[in-house]
């Protein structure tokens, strides 16, 4: 399949661009009967949506989703969803300075090289503004997930130099920045304001949780768990890293300590981040992933020209300091999204396999 | 599709288990008039191959890969390639004993409650064994991407706590640990000597980069080059973290630290890892995967049996105390199978595209 | 995949239901510099539109279309286009009458049993309105492929028991029945005012044909171009067969006789239908398909209810006497799909091929 | 995915050509825990092997398979199934004259100009030798469905000129025609000795019908039932026609004679096919193919060679006079595969689908 669609039974298309006239999704594989509606969406996509704190992008748009097929009376039908975002605050002026330059670490570069040409208005389809749909489709796997006992959620859980520890999922949802720990809040916002005087960007680090995963999602030996969802991470606009539980930390660790060891009562820890062997084990999933800081930003840099002469380039227009900042629900519906097409895959295989060995918990 | 193969132009299909007859691969897609034989792919499998020195399993096999189809005269047709790899070391008396025993940190758990049977031999298909068959069709991809100008090329990075600076690829084919530092070697090999009689085991990190590639390849926004190299490569058994570029140390990074200024004698710098918004950039594509201690070791541990009833667990067999050590050819065979698939995914669409600007050199 | 996708490379997902809002489509994977508008896609739209003449449904749909994406500055870009078209002549109310009968030959009892509901308004996403967004994307196919000398046409060869020469592909475009014999269109006006006198639908027999197709198209052995053609076909609503070439008239040739003879000067006949093998031998591809009477007849017919009671059905509303008067640019449409994905296949995989053989004609 | 692997959860990749080393094949997706040994695929093999008779090639070939993985301890893990048939009787001298030569209506001529090369040997990838994996593979889809209560069958409906009526299922194995009319086998023996005599070949036509396919295989709009199914068969050597029901029959018939009615004590008719909307019915699925006359004859034809010169063509060695004689078990396989396919990812989506309405039979 092209690039453009993702997943096997559950499968997400998606089309538009920054400053086009819109966004499109199709979602085909929903299983029938999900109640739906558009207000189901409108929650995450607002969540991601720029411009509702001084940190983000001052790009106002408001993200309305329609729902264009697939729901009747009020239910999935089985059949494919259709969903349509109208793009309203395009300022396409902005961006006529930029149409022959390649700006440093931004795609022009690459897609001037693979397709010739490129819609250079505010990044065309290279732009974040795509994740938009990723996260309504998302939103549509979150609650089907949900009535299968799965809950996804995310945090930011480092800010540039700044760790973020996990305190409560409830801090999650009070601040600008996902953060998990509300003491933490403050120092991030003086760091954001002193970034912005700066003129500079930084990066940032996601972590994704998802509760409630059953044993035996994932399709080794290529499709496994954890590969399917480096992809569906690694796909997100800036990601630069993903780690599936302990991560990179594992390399400095010995057997001994890395392994999680079983008792009757349940699992002693979870350095496996949730996957065995590329198959979930009923612990949580647990993934981080890096991006990098935004390349949009007012300090000069040196670049060239399609023509290859030498330029100064500065970014003008509206762009996130930190498009770390926006990103956990992004992350979420893509592990969400990984999660549902994997539990359709497995239960397509393995819908008569019965087990009574019993499921652990995490202790 | 099912699980067991990986592209969508140049496709890799793989069955087999650690101790079943045989490993089989069928390679498709595979450009016509490429000069192939089994010579070429042994030199990748002798690599990879088990018993090369004391720091790996002691399991013997020769790995002597057979062409059965696909070639004609010497050279690809075309068609399919099939490649076959009888085994011949399997001892499956040692591993009656953890029939029905959950080793920690393996896939016992998982397969268990997916498939409700496993074939417990060796691990079966959750065994590292099957990445035999990743190395001889990635040997494949190698041979006709050196006739497109691209190398690729791997080396350890870092054992345990011990980071290996990148000296020379000369130095990395000397020693059992291709290690591209040959002043490391002693202390490696010390290091080794002490886990095993520590009797633990311990993770490691690998370096893989990719040489000549083109500007173009990468499929936004689902099938990035970035992503599918993420899913690649998180699919070898054991890995848990995959970083382009500058990975996880972005997170600190700021904008202007970062981003890759272009100047017309060519890019100043690499922390993108060769590619933007998803697409090569013509740098050189970087890659690190971090692998997790191998579980299996002689030091006992907590587990539960199939009942849910506790066991105190010893891994006894031939195992590697570190499966980092024979990874390298085989990240390169992943990061060669997405190449070759790109390469050809590209061409497919953008066959007619011509640019006029030039493509710029790494400085 | 999911089932509305089709194609590898170049490829199509269409949602959209009868009644719902809207029809949506995104087509992946186009070349880029291709000049494209809506109003390119309207041509095709409008000879498949109900309403244009007595013979056809009464719905008056304007199908007009919009391009949401992948188009900047008139030119494609090589990213995925997003299509969308209203639905605007809704008579829901007509339909709720049936919301709990299965009408014969219809896919309600189908749907019924594998989602468990339906969307029971104009037959849902089983109505054959889908189609128009097939032709949509099929226009795209067509004018891609018109600028590599690929040309795709259609003509109903058959209507009920009414047989149709071919004489001139003008004569086509100048009746409501896509007849290529102008002669027999007074005979088919006849016909048809006849059936819908009988209260009674009938069935017909389209051909399509595509000329200038270079050798070399189709991927043996599941891919092969009339499989994947027979696939297209056959997913068109009320499709019940599918021939290539000689067709069904193969079964009772003899060797001598099917066999199309090569000289110097090109082939002597074409009862292949332009494929080899599986792969397309220059000469002209050539598929017919037939298509079953319209099921929704006003003739009384026995059926039962959700509650397994029989009923007696009558089908009201406006519908088609014969599905096949507008089927040709929907056949049209899907085989310049399958042309269009197998051409980006090819060249991927077989870019740098040189054959100094020449193309022959079709004498 | 690339053009040798066929199916989306339930996937046959297959390589392998006529006068290569071996046959190779991967099953994926086969549910864990059916019984399965090589004997269970033996059995199909033989209905397909050659030299059985004196009407088909006299080319000896066991056939024999070997199962390589995913099966342990005599049941599938869920993991893929490895297949290997070695080629024992290749007379690669037979086919060195035909090297540069372009038999009529045979592959040679598309694979040249796709490939720029080929294995000429006994028509290597293109030769209906691979349909052997083709009918393993089918084997294990056959034997699944089996514990579904699925049973695949099929047999010749014509043979060139001769028609034939369904007598019984039993009558199909007492001939080497696959005859269900055991009163027209001396007829069929007469005709083919003439043929041979003749030093002519002829087509045929099968019929393959599956019983007990519950309602809801299938999805929509574009993997129809009946779509994947007209792709499944028509990719087999030498097709030229695929029908589901009624077939072509369809374009004379009318509305009231075509539609199946339902009564609550079941369908009345079934010229759908078992299909419905492209998805099953829970009526039998009847299917039927046109399979082209043998290329391979020994009457003198016209030809080129690869220069363009032309040259007068005898086909030696040993060939079917009548390929269709061994395509019963070869569609079989198809029909199986396809359903297989469509019930696994059927379950995958629709699960958790209730429904009260009870399921119609055949009347």
């Amino acid at each position: 399949m092209s690039g453009n669609t993702f997943g096997k039974l559950f499968t997400v298309t998606t089309a538009g661009e920054s400053h086009g006239p819109a966004l499109v999704a199709i979602v085909d594989g929903c299983p029938p009967g999900l109640p739906l509606s558009a207000e189901d969406l409108q929650d995450d996509l607002d969540r991601r949506k720029p411009g509702t704190s001084r940190h983000t992008t001052q790009r106002k748009e408001p993200d309305q989703v329609e729902i264009l097929s697939g729901v009747f009376e009020g239910q999935t039908t089985g059949c494919p969803i259709g969903l349509l975002i109208r793009n309203t605050d395009q300022k396409s002026k902005d961006y006529s300075a930029i149409k022959d330059i390649f700006r440093p670490a931004h795609a022009d570069y690459s897609y001037h090289h693979k397709y010739g040409q490129r819609d250079y208005r505010g990044g065309g389809r290279s732009s974040a503004r795509e994740t938009a749909m990723r996260v309504a489709a998302g939103a549509i796997a979150k609650k089907y997930l949900a009535t299968q006992g799965i809950m996804v959620r995310g945090y930011m859980s480092q800010l540039g130099p700044i760790e973020i520890d996990f305190k409560s999922w409830d801090a999650v949802h009070d601040n600008a920045f996902f953060s998990p720990d509300p003491g933490k809040v403050a120092e991030l916002e003086a760091y954001m304001d002193q970034l912005r005087r700066d003129q500079d960007s930084v990066g940032a680090k996601i972590t994704v949780v998802a509760q409630g995963v059953m044993p035996g999602l994932g399709e080794p030996v290529f499709d496994r768990l954890d590969a399917d969802l480096a992809h569906a991470l690694m796909s997100i606009n800036a990601v630069k890293g993903v780690e599936v539980g302990a991560g990179f930390a594992c390399v400095a660790q010995r057997g001994t300590e890395h392994r999680d060891e079983l008792t009757p009562e349940g699992f002693l820890s979870n350095h496996a981040g949730g996957v065995l062997g590329g198959i979930s084990s009923g612990q949580p999933i647990v993934a981080h992933l890096a991006l990098k800081p935004t390349s949009s930003i007012t300090t000069p840099g040196r670049s060239i020209d399609t023509a290859g002469q030498p330029v100064e380039m500065i970014t003008k227009g509206r762009h996130d300091p930190c498009v770390g900042i926006r990103a956990t629900p992004i992350a979420e519906a893509m592990m969400a999204i990984v999660l549902m097409d994997h539990l359709l895959r497995h239960r397509g295989q393995n819908a008569e396999v019965q087990v009574s060995t019993p499921v652990l918990p995490q202790l």
